[in-house]
């Protein structure tokens, strides 16, 4: 079970650094309305293809994306499962943000209620 | 807009690269119980206070914790604010995970059915 938590934490620490990129980001939401070859992948970044391949490479280790067995092709896509578990970590805090929403409303309904008061007099 | 848009992604990518590390996520797991000292929370860890305090600099430039005014105390807290952005942007995948769980689902009905003819035979 420790061992089991162990590779759990390496893995989302192997996601959340794949992820600790707007060009690795911006590969995964191409990726999420299908499959796309690396020359597809590469067209909308000002980047070589060796360059892309890199990013490529981090989040394959990462699990995020599959690459086909075609040796012609290799279409890459995604695979969903590791950010499952971003999902399932951060579900963990929502209290905390849903609780600082709660206060941020409280805060202007005390604002809106003191501007009333203050047309009042 | 689009200036917007790329702090936004700055900040994902800060926040993202803050979360890929298993003690710094073990910090924001003790944070989320109440504030706490540097010194509290270097007791779980096996390591230095300038280690930890390190990371605390991390996470505080990704926004994740503040720090007290108190210039001999500091306590840290959570600050969920870049946690929900991550939810936010987390859930836009949330029909891959889904669509890979009911492909699983469909499958094992599909492997129940064939073992339940086989032993009708």
């Amino acid at each position: 079970m420790v061992k089991y938590a162990a590779a759990q934490s390496d893995r989302l620490t192997a996601t959340f650094a794949a992820l600790a990129d707007p060009t690795r980001r911006a590969i995964l939401a191409r990726l999420s309305s299908g499959e796309r070859s690396v020359t597809e992948l590469a067209e909308p970044f000002d980047m070589s293809l060796p360059a892309v391949s890199k990013h490529l490479k981090v989040l394959q280790r990462a699990g995020l994306i599959a690459r086909g067995r075609d040796a012609q092709w290799r279409p890459c896509r995604l695979q969903a499962g590791p950010l499952k578990d971003v999902d399932d970590w951060v579900e963990r805090y929502r209290r905390h943000w849903e609780e600082s929403f709660d206060r941020l409303d409280a805060y202007l309904d005390k604002l809106k209620k003191e501007r009333k008061y203050g047309r009042d007099q």
